[in-house]
C-alpha cells in the first residue's frame, strides 16, 4: 500500500466537521476504495476551544490558515472557510504554491479568482478540486468534466439554490407572499447572512459561472452572467404560472450561442411535469445537455453536512486515488474567454402588468408589443382593485433585445401603475 | 503532450459506429480534454463490407477480435460485441492477459463473469471500466464507485431497462393490454431477440447485479437477485395503482440488511409524484443512497448510439487521463461473498386476487392473511364478471416471508380463480 494521503483542513463549521467526521469513522472504507490511508495532519478554524461534537485530539493545530496550507506533513489542502478572497484565497494560493493538492467548497473564490488559480494548479502539477462547490452532493462537476468528456455540451442548466427554491416551493404550497417566506426562512437560519447572496441570485450565479466554463472550455466570468433574483416574484406570479402548467424556479442556464456565450440565473417559467418543474423544498437539480448524451438530469441534496462532506469526500478519494485532471477539464492556458452575449437565444416570455383601469390602456401596451415584434400567445385580465388590473401576456418565442425594447417603450404611455414582471419560460 | 491513445474496437453495431463518429468528429475537443490524441487503430465486426455511414478507411481490419484485442498497436481494447461468453469473453481476456485496458458496455459478460474479469485486470495492472453497461448515457458507475466513494452505501435502485418502462407506461397512457402493447414494441425493433432478456427482468437484472457489487463491495453475484418480470402486470393493476396514488415500474433495488445482501428486479409499486414515478417512456433512473450524500437520483436515456456510445468515450477519456482504480471500486481480491437474502426488509404490498363470487370468499383471503400475520391497509372489491371478482389489498408492512406462507396457503382455500399478483410498494 502506497504511502497515506495527509489532510489540512481549514474551516471546521457544519462541512469542515463533516469532513473529519468521515475520515475517522469510514478509515476502513476509504482506505479499501482508495489503496491508501487517509490521514488527517493539522485543522485550522478561527476558534480552537468549541465543542465541535467530535474530537480534534491527534490533529495538530493551526491559527493560520497559510501556515496549514503549507506543512510539510500536508499533502492535500482542504479549504472549507469561504469567502472569494482573504485568508481563504490566501491559504489556496500558499498550498498550491507548496505544491499541494487543494479541495475546496468555496464557490465564490473559483468564480472570482478561478482561472489564475487554476493557471496555479497546473503550473505546479497539481490538483485543484471543487465537487462541493456546485450543488453540494450532487456530482455534477464530476459528471460534466469526466464523464461527458466526449460530448460537445449544448447547454447546462440548474436550481442551485435550495433557499431560493425553498422560499417559491413554500409561497406555492402554503400561499404565503414572498416577504411572509423570506422571514420564515430568515427565522429558520435558511438565509446567509447577507440575503442577497441567496433571494439576489448570487451564490447560484457562482456555481453557474463555474459550471459555464468547464461545459465550454471558457475562462470562468462571474461578471458575464445576468444575475436576477426571486424578491420580485409574488403569490400571484406563482398561481397565475401554476393555472398555466408551469412552475417558477430560479433557474441558471448556460448555453453557447451564435452571438456567444449566454448565461443567466433568474427566474424563469418551467414546464409543472417536468423534472424541474416537480422540483419541491431545498433540493437541487442539475441538467446537462450533450450531443450524443441527449439530457442527463442529476438530482440531489444541494447543501447541509452530509452531502457537501460526501462531495469534498470524493475529490481526496480521487486524488488519493492518482486523479490528474484539469481544473476546468481543459489546459487553463487553452481556457478561452467568451463573448458574453446577452440572452440571445429567443424564448416565449411571462409578462405580468399592473395596469391603470382606463380605456385604452391595454390597447397601447398592445401596440408597443407588436411594434417590437412581439406576438402574443395568451393574455388574461384580472380585476385587481377599483383602480388597476392586472395584465398577464404569454408571448410567442421573441428574443430578449426585443423584449427589452418594448419594456422600454411601456413607461411613456402612462398606463403602467408598476414596473412589469418579465419572466423567461425555458424550454426543458 | 503523451503519446496517443490507440483503440481497438470489436463491435460495429449502433455503439460501435457511434464511438468510431465521437472519435473521428471529437478529435480536437478529446485531445484537449485528455491531453492526448485518441485514434483508433483497428476495428472488428462480424461483416466487413456493410455500410455503416462512416469510412473505415485508416483503420486496420481484423476478422478475430482476439487478434484485435492483442495488436501490439491497441492500449485500451473497446469491447462492444455482447454475450456474456463466446467471443466477447475470449477477447476481454486476450487482452487483459496482453496488459491491454478494456472498455466494454457487455452487461451480461460483467454479471456473470465479472469478479474473474476484474482479478485478471488487476493483476495486469490495467483498468476495465464499463459504465455503458448500466443504464447508457446515465454516469450511475462513475457516481457510485469515485463521486460517492466517502459514503456507506445504503440502498441503490434504478429502472434500468427502457423497454419495460416503455411497455408499463404506453399500457397507462393508451390503455392497452400488456399482450398488445408487448406487440408494438417488438413491431418497433424495442425487444430483444430473446424478449425475455428485457420483459422477464434479466437485462436489468444483469445491471443491478454489478451497481450491487460496487455499492456494497461484494463479489458480483447475478445468480443471488430475486428476478420477477412484468408479464402478469394487466391493465387494470396499473390503473389500481393510480387510482391509489402509485406507478407500476419494473424496479431493481439492493439493500444490505442484517440477514445479508437483498437485491431484487421486480415490477413495484411507487409513489406516482416521486422522480421514478414520474419516469416515463424509455428513459432511465438510478437512485442512490448513502449515510452522508443522502439520495442522489440520475436520469437520462439508458440506450441508444448517442447516449451509450457518450458513456464508452467517458471510460476511454478516463483511461486517456491516466485513472487507476480497481474494477469494482474496491480490489477484486477484497470484494466478499455476500450471503443473499431473501427480501428480508419489510414493506406493504399490493395484492391482485380474482375470487371465485360465492360467500365467504373474502372472508378465507382475509383468514390466511391475517393467520400469516398481515394486516391490510385497504381493501377493495370490483365486480369482474358473474362467476369471479377482483379484490384489491394494500397490506401493512410485513416480510416476504410472511407473504410468501400466505400465498401458499391460499389454494387450498378453493376461492382463487387465478394465480394472485403481488407487487410489493418500494418506499422512495
Amino acid at each position: 500500500m502506497t504511502q497515506p494521503l495527509r489532510l489540512g483542513i481549514a474551516g471546521l463549521g457544519t462541512v469542515g466537521i463533516g469532513v473529519v467526521k468521515i475520515v475517522k469513522q469510514q478509515a476502513e472504507l476509504l482506505s479499501a476504495r482508495t489503496g491508501r490511508k487517509i490521514e488527517i495532519s493539522a485543522v485550522s478554524a478561527r476558534t480552537r476551544d468549541k465543542d465541535r461534537g467530535v474530537s480534534l485530539s491527534g490533529f495538530a493545530w493551526e491559527d493560520d490558515p497559510v501556515a496549514l496550507a503549507t506543512r510539510d506533513d500536508v499533502d492535500v489542502f482542504v479549504e472549507l472557510m469561504g469567502g472569494s478572497d482573504g485568508p481563504a484565497k490566501a491559504a489556496t494560493e500558499a498550498a498550491l504554491k507548496a505544491g499541494k493538492h487543494v479541495v475546496t467548497a468555496n464557490k465564490a473564490m473559483l468564480a472570482v479568482h478561478g482561472q489564475a488559480l487554476a493557471e496555479e494548479a497546473e503550473g505546479a502539477g497539481v490538483n485543484l478540486r471543487f465537487e462541493a462547490a456546485v450543488a453540494g452532493g450532487i456530482p455534477v462537476i464530476k459528471t460534466l468534466t469526466e464523464s461527458l468528456a466526449g460530448n460537445q455540451i449544448t447547454r447546462v442548466m440548474g436550481v442551485m439554490n435550495g433557499t431560493c427554491n425553498y422560499i417559491l416551493t413554500r409561497m406555492e404550497s402554503a400561499g404565503l407572499t414572498y416577504e411572509t417566506v423570506f422571514d420564515e426562512a430568515n427565522a429558520l437560519g435558511y438565509l446567509e447572512a447577507d440575503p442577497t447572496l441567496d433571494v439576489g441570485g448570487i451564490d447560484a450565479g457562482h456555481k453557474l459561472a463555474i459550471l459555464a466554463s468547464i461545459a465550454f472550455g471558457t475562462q470562468v466570468d462571474f461578471n458575464g452572467i445576468e444575475i436576477e433574483g426571486i424578491e420580485r416574484i409574488s403569490i400571484s406570479d406563482i398561481r397565475h404560472a401554476r393555472d398555466m402548467g408551469y412552475r417558477i424556479k430560479l433557474l441558471g442556464v448556460a448555453q453557447m450561442s451564435g452571438r456567444g456565450l449566454e448565461s443567466r440565473m433568474s427566474p424563469c417559467l418551467v414546464p409543472a411535469n417536468s423534472p424541474l418543474g416537480a422540483l419541491e423544498g431545498p433540493t437541487n437539480m442539475c441538467i446537462l445537455e450533450g450531443d450524443s448524451v441527449g439530457q442527463i438530469v442529476l438530482r440531489g441534496a444541494g447543501a447541509g453536512e452530509g452531502p457537501t462532506a460526501s462531495a469534498v469526500m470524493g475529490d481526496i478519494c480521487d486524488i488519493a486515488r492518482g486523479l490528474k485532471i484539469a481544473t476546468f477539464g481543459v489546459p487553463a492556458d487553452q481556457l478561452v474567454q467568451a463573448e458574453s452575449a446577452r440572452s440571445a437565444v429567443p424564448a416565449p416570455y411571462y409578462l405580468r402588468m399592473e395596469l391603470a383601469d382606463k380605456p385604452g390602456a391595454l390597447a397601447k401596451v398592445a401596440t408597443i408589443l407588436g411594434e417590437a415584434g412581439i406576438s402574443i400567445d395568451r393574455m388574461r385580465q384580472t380585476a385587481h382593485n377599483e383602480s388597476t388590473a392586472s395584465v398577464l401576456i404569454v408571448t410567442h418565442k421573441c428574443t430578449r433585445d426585443s423584449l427589452d425594447s418594448a419594456l422600454a417603450a411601456l413607461p411613456a404611455t402612462n398606463v403602467l401603475d408598476a414596473e412589469p414582471v418579465a419572466l423567461r419560460i425555458e424550454q426543458v
